[in-house]
Order: structure tokens, then C-alpha cells, then sequence
């Protein structure tokens, strides 16, 4: 049976299934300190003030600004060192005009103090008195309550993508547990009749199961936690009852397709198969990866990805992972890791097809350089060999020589 | 007392760290299937081929390329198809001379056959013939034995940072296991009398500890495994107990230092005597960042990093990083995430420093642009708000709205 494809742009595909996953996972409250790249499910709001109280910014003396105004080189004003400001501390220092105390960065600016001098600006005179020879405005090297984070503030959106400093920031806020979308399972199965577990012995005919493997690592890399079902045979009782105990497992199904179309076909039939609404995409316009399949089936996704490893990464990156995200409720997860490059060879495309091409990375003068690392797109070696993909977009005939691609990293 | 630097730029700060870390970590042998973001030991050879037989690449019939010669539309190759090829499996069939088998792409090109003809280049005329209407040279259409990995080949070089195609390639080489580098330890000590756990209650002059867990994010991204010795109060003895403390624990130590001078005065004292070759670098001509001391005690580095959350980001990232990949023999690490992007507003900078502006990104007109989020550096939610910081070079005196800046992305 031949396959009919209505091939969609890579970005239709998307959205589309996009549209149906609408409904949010399930949260769970985590320790702060262990939620690194979760996703909050809930705003956070700051409780307290960040400082909670005015700091100094500089090493000098907390002062009032008044007392310095018209200080300089040649008129400095004198003022009496009434004490030191302990680091960590309060303190029963209060501060009366012609008063100054000494503190430290980071040390608390005392009652009666509106801003603190510089130590470069000040000179000793005395064990109780110094000169100040510039003037100071009110608030002048402090920050005040509430500066960095109001109480009462969202400190975090909800769906925010956690990166080390808002666990830091949190932590500083004495936010030390908080809500975070569950991690999405990701149900991997594996089909075809020949593929093989890599831990048994290769009878003839037979190639070691390596989709499985690279999605788990893509699903690790994006925040989900990866199920493998193992590899199903050429079968469609057994690849529909896989696929029926994925959606029940999982949050994601993702069937990594055999190599021969009439596999291809009955991964297709399986698909169709298993509830509402069904298939939304046959056949993105991308190339390694046309022949991919979206659906969506109670709420779940299932792709269909094509057996060769290029093509099912590609459409991972695509596909999945934003997928991934939607569910953890994250609108705007961390940004691809891509570079500009100037392509190293001309390399011809089709039109209203995006074309990915596997590329390593050369630095020549100064400039970043995409070599083609040319080889049929279902060799591993290709992969391992390059450092990322580079991409022709849908509308171009090619890129010469020269011309700058933005090459999505590995 | 105050500080004497003599500074030096991020770049030779680094060489001269990385100068004195060549005595490679321990490896250790794991699963290959938990091996993502690993560093390889030593160099990977296949030990089998991949693929391992003659494998299709389409869909057809498997052929003698001598009986299709000569084969077009009008003058078809009549030839005579004596079965089918099962996926998965070797067959005893064997071509003659004028005889086909059916194959499905990756299956096996039979004894006999050198060659694949496309289905569609072919017309099913009764049961057991069909005519072929284009040639096919030998080996049209076959991935040949090693024609992915040969025999004997090195697939991984020692020092390679895994990942998943790595992952995957591997498994379909049957390697189920291999030696890595043990990850580095990183050792985080904070500093400041004036620092306080976040569980505790917070006392008036105290602020909460927000470095150590914004670095044992950042440690753990990289790799590392992070171990956290706690705040330790200004006090010479103490903080020297501790630096020797996470010497004999860690690999490498890092101290995020108090906000106040004395205290960063008292780090670099206890750095100091910790051991031979000692202070390496004391100031990096880089904003901010600049007050960080580099040392190198019995071949582990110690990091005296300032204690400002966004000052601990940019040297952590700039030192500590590459001394991680480093001590796992990695001499080529990921490539940092960064984009381009043009500036959202005029930024001043001094000429022989490098200057970090934490920006948000935004799109406008198809185009990236970088906007300054402008606050304190000592400041949390600037670097909560930001999605990365853009940089502004050395040699440059500052950057025009417009002007296109390199981002590294958080």
C-alpha cells in the first residue's frame, strides 16, 4: 500500500497537535534545591522583602546625606565616628546629625543613616573623627527594603522553566519548597522485525535497536522521564496492545517506527486505531523525517517517528519536545542551543520542504564555519561525527557557499 | 587593608588555571545507557560493523545490476522474482543470473544480488516476473558491511562528552558498557557572617544564602557533582578548616566570599596558605567579576569567587566550568548557549575589561534584540528577569543601540 501523504509545514504540524494539548499535568511540590529545569505550576510570590533591610553597598561610613552637602578636597566636612556596624547584625547605633558610623558592604545601614560614604572618599583625622570630601544624596550607595524583590511581588510566573539563579533567588527568599508541573512520561516503543536488543547476540539480518536509546537521552535532555517498552515485532495485535499500555503508562507516546514502508503502513494503521481525535498529521515537509506521524488520542500525543536515527531526532527536537513542555504548562522553554555559521559547501533543497544537514563546526579566522558532514541519513556515524544540524529553511532552493545557516547544536 | 590586585584578563586567568590541571580524574565503568553528559576515558573502538550484512535502503528488488542494463521504458529487463526476503532474518536464497527477490529497506541484499532496483521502477507482470524499466549500477540502493562503522574503527575518541546519537550509536554497536571519568566534585563554601541558611528563621542584618545554591545548579549542569560545606562565619581559622576540609573531599573548591572587603581580604589569606603552587590570579579584568582570586593547591583549583549572585554566574561559567571539563579530560566541551542579538540600548564600557549586561531577549521584525535589564549587580531579580547576558569585548569602549552583541544564554 502505497502511502498517501497530505504533507504539513513543520510549524502547522506543530501547532496543531499543539492545539490539543490544553489540559495541564498534574503538579507536585518539590524542594527548592532539587527543582532545577522543573517548571512551576503556580505562581510564586515573594513573602518577605529582598533585603529586608537597607544595605550597604559600599565599605565606608552610613552618614546623613545632609551632613556631606557642600563637602570637598578643599572644605571637607568633619564628622564624628560614633561606632562600627556589625556584619549580619543589628544594631542599638542610632545615628544624630554630625554622627557617622562605619560599615561594610553588605552591612546593615543603621536608624538616623540615609546613605553612606565611600572610604575612598573619607580621610581619618582621628580614632573619633573623619573628613569627607565628597557629598553624598540621600540613599546614595544603599539598597533599600524591598529593592531586589517586594514583598507581595510574583517573584516567578507560573509555568517558568527553572535555571540555577531562580533556584538561588528562591532560596534567598526563604522559598524553600515550591509546586512544579509533574515530569511528563514518555513512552517509548520500539518496531520492526529487525531490530534487536544491543545486549543479545546479532543473528543475521538483524541491527541493534538504537532509537530507543537516543530518544530516552532527547526525552532526559528536555525534563521528561523516559519509558521504554522495548522493541514490539512487525505485528499489529502486539503494536496496538504496546501502544494501548503506553497511553495508559505515559503522558507522551512515541513509536520509533521499522524501516520498511509496509512497517511504516501498520504503524500507521495502529495509530489510526486507538481513539479520538486521531490522526492530525501525516507527512511533515522536512527532510530526514517526512514520513511522521501526529496524533493525538484522549489528550495524549502519539508520534509516529521514522526508523533512521537523523530523522527521529530531528522530529524529537521538533515535535516532542515542545509537546514536553506544553504539558508541563511552560510557554516559553529554554531557547534552542544554536549558532550562526557560514555554510561550508553549496547545498541544494526543495522549496516548501526545511531541510536539516548534519555539519561540523570549523573556526576559520575568526569566523564560524559549517562543514557538511555528507552521508545517507540513516548512518549513525554522521551523527557522532557532527556537531549539529544546519538548517535550510522551507522557502529556499539551497544555500551557496559562504552564506550564513543557523546550525541547531547537539 | 586594601586590595592589591594586579589584574589580569578572563582569558589568561583561565590559561593559567588550566596550565597546572593535566593529571587526569579517575574513570570509572557504567552503563552506556546512563552515560548522557558523561565524558569518555578512553577512545571507543567498534568492535563489530555496522550494519553488519548488506542492508537495503529501499523498498524493491534485490538484483544482479548486469540484467538491468540497458533497461528503459520502451525495452524493459524482463526478470524472474524467486521470493521474498524476510526483514529481520538471513535467507538461503541465492540470485542467478536473471533472477530477483523482493526486499523491503533494511533488509538483507541476498547472496547474489549487488544491488537494488526501486519498486517504482518496476511492473509486477504475472506471479513470479517483473520488468524493470531503469538500470541500477552495482551497489545502487545497499548499504554495504561498515559502511556506517567498519570493524576496528575508532568511533569515540577519549575525552568525547556523550551525547544522545553518542548514546544511541553506541548501543547499536552492542557496547552495553563503558569507562568514563568519574565527575568532578565540586566543593562550595560560603562565606559572611552576615549569610543565613534559608530554612532558618532570619534575624535582623542577616540575608539568606542564595550563592551555594546557584552554584550547585550551575555545578550540576556542568557535570560536576556539587557538595556544599555550609556557611562558615568570618573567621580565619574556621574557613581555613573548612577550604582544607573540602581539599581532601573535592576536586575542586570553590568559596563564594562575603559581600564586605575584609572578608574577601581573609579568603585571600586563607587561599593563600592553603598550599603549593598557591594564588595563581587575583583580579580578572572582567565586570562583574573582578575581585576573584584563582589558585591551584596539590593540583586542585580553589575559586575565591565574589559574593554577588551575578558576579558568582559570570565567573563560574568563565573558570569553573572549563576546570571541570578539564579534569574530566574533555577538551572539547559543549558549546555554551548563546544567540546574537542587537542591542536595545546604548552601553558604555571600559576598554581592556570584559563587561556583561544582563538583557531580556525579544523579538521584532523577525529580528533578536537584546534589551538591558539594568539593576545593581548584588541584585537577585535582575538576573531572574534576564534571559541571558550580553557581552561586551574587551577592547571595546562600549556598544551602540543596534549594534550586534553576542548573548549567553542562561
Amino acid at each position: 500500500m502505497p502511502e498517501l501523504f497530505t504533507v504539513v509545514t513543520p510549524d502547522e504540524a506543530l501547532k496543531r497537535l499543539l492545539s490539543h494539548l490544553n489540559a495541564a499535568i498534574e503538579s507536585e511540590n518539590v524542594k527548592t534545591n532539587m527543582a532545577l529545569a522543573r517548571v512551576t505550576s503556580e505562581e510564586v510570590i515573594a513573602e518577605s522583602a529582598l533585603p529586608s533591610f537597607p544595605r550597604s553597598t559600599m565599605d565606608g561610613y552610613a552618614v546623613i546625606a545632609h551632613d556631606t552637602y557642600g563637602a570637598s578636597e578643599g572644605l571637607p566636612a568633619y564628622l564624628n565616628v560614633v561606632g562600627e556596624i556589625p556584619m549580619g547584625r543589628s544594631s542599638d547605633l542610632k545615628l544624630k546629625r554630625g554622627q557617622v558610623a562605619k560599615v561594610h558592604t553588605g552591612g546593615m545601614v543603621i536608624e538616623g543613616a540615609d546613605a553612606v560614604v565611600m572610604v575612598e572618599n573619607t580621610q581619618q583625622v582621628d580614632a573619633k573623627t573623619i573628613e569627607v570630601v565628597r557629598p553624598v544624596a540621600p540613599g546614595e550607595n544603599v539598597i533599600q527594603i524591598g529593592d531586589d524583590v517586594k514583598t507581595g511581588e510574583v517573584f516567578l510566573t507560573a509555568g517558568h522553566w527553572l535555571r540555577p539563579q531562580d533556584i538561588g533567588g528562591l532560596m534567598g527568599l526563604g522559598i524553600t519548597r515550591l509546586w512544579v508541573s509533574r515530569r511528563p512520561r514518555v513512552v517509548i516503543i520500539s518496531t520492526g522485525d529487525e531490530v534487536a536488543a544491543p545486549e543479545d547476540k546479532l543473528t543475521p539480518g538483524k541491527i541493534r535497536d538504537i532509537n530507543t536509546y537516543t530518544i530516552t537521552c532527547l526525552a532526559l535532555q528536555a525534563g521528561a522521564v523516559p519509558l521504554s517498552l522495548g522493541i514490539i515485532p512487525d505485528d499489529y495485535g502486539a503494536l496496538k496492545a504496546a501502544a494501548e499500555r503506553g497511553l495508559e503508562m505515559g503522558d507522551i507516546v512515541v513509536i520509533s517506527a521499522g524501516s520498511s514502508v509496509s512497517t511504516r503502513d501498520m504503524t500507521a494503521d495502529v495509530i489510526s486505531s486507538l481513539g479520538e481525535p486521531g490522526v492530525l498529521v501525516h507527512g511533515v515537509s522536512i527532510k530526514p523525517g517526512k514520513p511522521t506521524i501526529l496524533a493525538v488520542v484522549d489528550g495524549k500525543p502519539v508520534i509516529g517517528l521514522p526508523g533512521n536515527p537523523v530523522s527521529a531526532m530531528v522530529l524529537f527536537d521538533h515535535i516532542v519536545v515542545p509537546a514536553i513542555f506544553r504539558l508541563m504548562g511552560c510557554d516559553k522553554p529554554p531557547r534552542r542551543q544554536s549558532t550562526q555559521a557560514r555554510l561550508g559547501h553549496n547545498v541544494a533543497s526543495i522549496p516548501g520542504r526545511e531541510d536539516y544537514v548534519q555539519v561540523k563546526l570549523e573556526e576559520r579566522d575568526g569566523e564560524t564555519w559549517a562543514i557538511p558532514v555528507f552521508g545517507e541519513s540513516n548512518l549513525i556515524a554522521t551523527l557522532v561525527k557532527a556537531d549539529g544540524m544546519a538548517m535550510i529553511p522551507l522557502d529556499k532552493s539551497g544555500i551557496n557557499q559562504g552564506d550564513y545557516v543557523t546550525v541547531r547544536l547537539f
